[in-house]
């Protein structure tokens, strides 16, 4: 027998009675709440087919293999897909916007680096049908009102849009350096994207005006000026879109919130608004999410879609550090 | 593409808002029972190594796989065995008797046959230290107690010890057919019983005797007619057990107690009192648990073992078949 059979692989931990309690505790806070918004569960498998799976992660990130029969499966990499699975093939027929939450485990394949976990919970919400920028700020709202309840301190909320990389990338032809943009940005590396714009050929003043741009944090100044730089029509609603809930977020007292033209999210089925949610107590954001209009699609519902997620072991860790310091 | 990539693979469900209410319920209703009676909850991973998880379970009902860095990993295939990982090497030095509870999916990789989900939710509990027979009626009860409140109609409890088939085999001299026999016996399949002991030489007389008795079941009255039968030591001890907690679950109200011989569980692990619950209205247990006193020593800690664990998905399928009819 092995040496390091009582010890558990890197990657997965136990929780012992005091924080699986405060696990409980958070996951009933977020279930009774969403609940009370009209929300409704769904549960889908720990694993499925490969194939339905991998229609929004990278084929590293899953966790796969060939059951007893030969197929091949893979343990779900987070809930968006499974869940649009689920209510493109059973529930379209269903009173519309229709509103689903989840409260579940999801696995990852790439456990080195900031995700050092290989299996994480994850709190999230997806809403179906007409989604009106009204309804998008309800339900940002919604997750900020989540995380002061868990009493997560000092809470951020970064708010974006895909539209504004894609208006730069369009207006800037920058198509053949979209993926290596995309990662710039998700690595915060200023550095880096100046050097992809120097490769492109583009001139030290758009360099320093695409990277300052890029750079910017703040309210609604920061869209009076973006809207001098942008000026393709993509980007140009996106603006318009940030701007409008951005005044409701504002108008139903949600504070905490930051406009940052440099978010994208990791994941590649956001279409639209993208946003996330940050403590200075953690390295990495709790959770977030976004607008995704073309995924339901790929499972035969052609219908807007937006959702979140947040990461239970994050927020478990940022109460834990705020409370050491 | 494949054509089935909508679809689900066999052996895993989605559960619809209606069947997830009623699941959170259940599993609700589990844990604060459980919580008022001093129970705490421990977490483990969904995969672990392979070689902590083969101590119970038999290699081809682990669903394995080999991770990226080479190592041999499965999906847990009960409880029982990554709790005991856990309260010996991080928890045995706390208060006893240790109480733990769990909520937890579990996998099976054979999904053939009656047990036909490869993904399922146990709720249970695991009790370690000095655990007497009041003790052990006490956390029979506690599990009657919560399929009552959790409206299973018509529950039966089967109450059965190891000892009564090691005592048989002992006695008899069968110590050849052990394993032929508990399959024989946890399939209900008197004929294939009778058979293994003709084979073994034993008398008609003896045949009959043993296949009759093997069948019995009831009350109190069935052990004295037992303990004229069984002569080993073994036997005798465990017909002593099996006295002492009928007597304190019938003073505890706990009538739907049946005493059942033939009772040997699927797990290897058992070594003492062992028990089922039972409806009517499903083709095979709620659930059940028993003693193990051997488990824990191959992770270092020398201690009695006693839990049980009951399937959600069970319970759920014997409440809609007992409105249906």
């Amino acid at each position: 027998m092995r040496e390091n059979f009582k010890e558990l692989p890197p990657g997965v931990k136990d929780y012992l009675p005091v924080e699986a309690a405060l696990r409980r505790y958070l996951e009933n806070l977020f279930v009774e709440l969403v609940a009370k918004e009209g929300f409704q569960e769904v549960i889908t498998p720990s694993f499925e087919y490969y194939e339905t799976l991998r229609e929004s992660q990278s084929e590293t990130d899953l966790i796969k293999f060939v059951d007893r029969t030969g197929e091949l499966l893979a343990l779900r990499g987070d809930m968006t897909t499974p869940i649009a699975r689920v209510v493109s093939t059973k529930m379209k027929h269903r009173e519309l916007p229709l509103k689903i939450f989840y409260a579940a485990t999801v696995f990852s394949g790439n456990f080195s680096g900031r995700n050092k976990l290989r299996e994480f919970k994850q709190l999230g919400i997806e809403v179906f049908g007409d989604i009106t920028s009204k309804l998008e700020s309800d339900l940002i709202k919604l997750m900020a009102v989540y995380l002061r309840k868990a009493k997560v301190k000092n809470l951020e909320i970064s708010l974006g849009h895909v539209d504004i990389l894609t208006g730069i990338i369009e207006e800037y032809e920058l198509f053949n350096h979209f993926s290596e943009i995309k990662n710039a940005l998700n690595q915060k590396d200023y550095v880096a994207l100046e050097g992809i714009f120097e490769r492109a050929g583009k001139s030290l003043t758009i360099r320093e005006s695409l990277v300052d741009f890029l750079q910017q944090r703040g309210g609604k100044a920061i869209l009076r000026k973006a809207k001098k730089i942008l000026h393709h029509p993509k980007a140009q609603n996106a603006l318009e879109e940030l701007e409008e809930v951005t005044e409701y977020l504002i108008s139903a007292g949600v504070r905490e919130l930051k406009l940052d033209f440099s978010l994208v999210r990791d994941l590649n089925y956001y279409t639209g608004l993208v946003f996330e949610a940050y403590t200075p107590y953690l390295g990495y954001p709790l959770g977030g999410g976004g607008r995704y209009d073309s995924l339901l699609k790929k499972f035969g519902w052609d219908t807007p879609a937006f959702g979140f997620a947040l990461g239970l072991e994050r927020i478990v860790e940022s109460i834990a550090n705020s409370i050491d310091k």
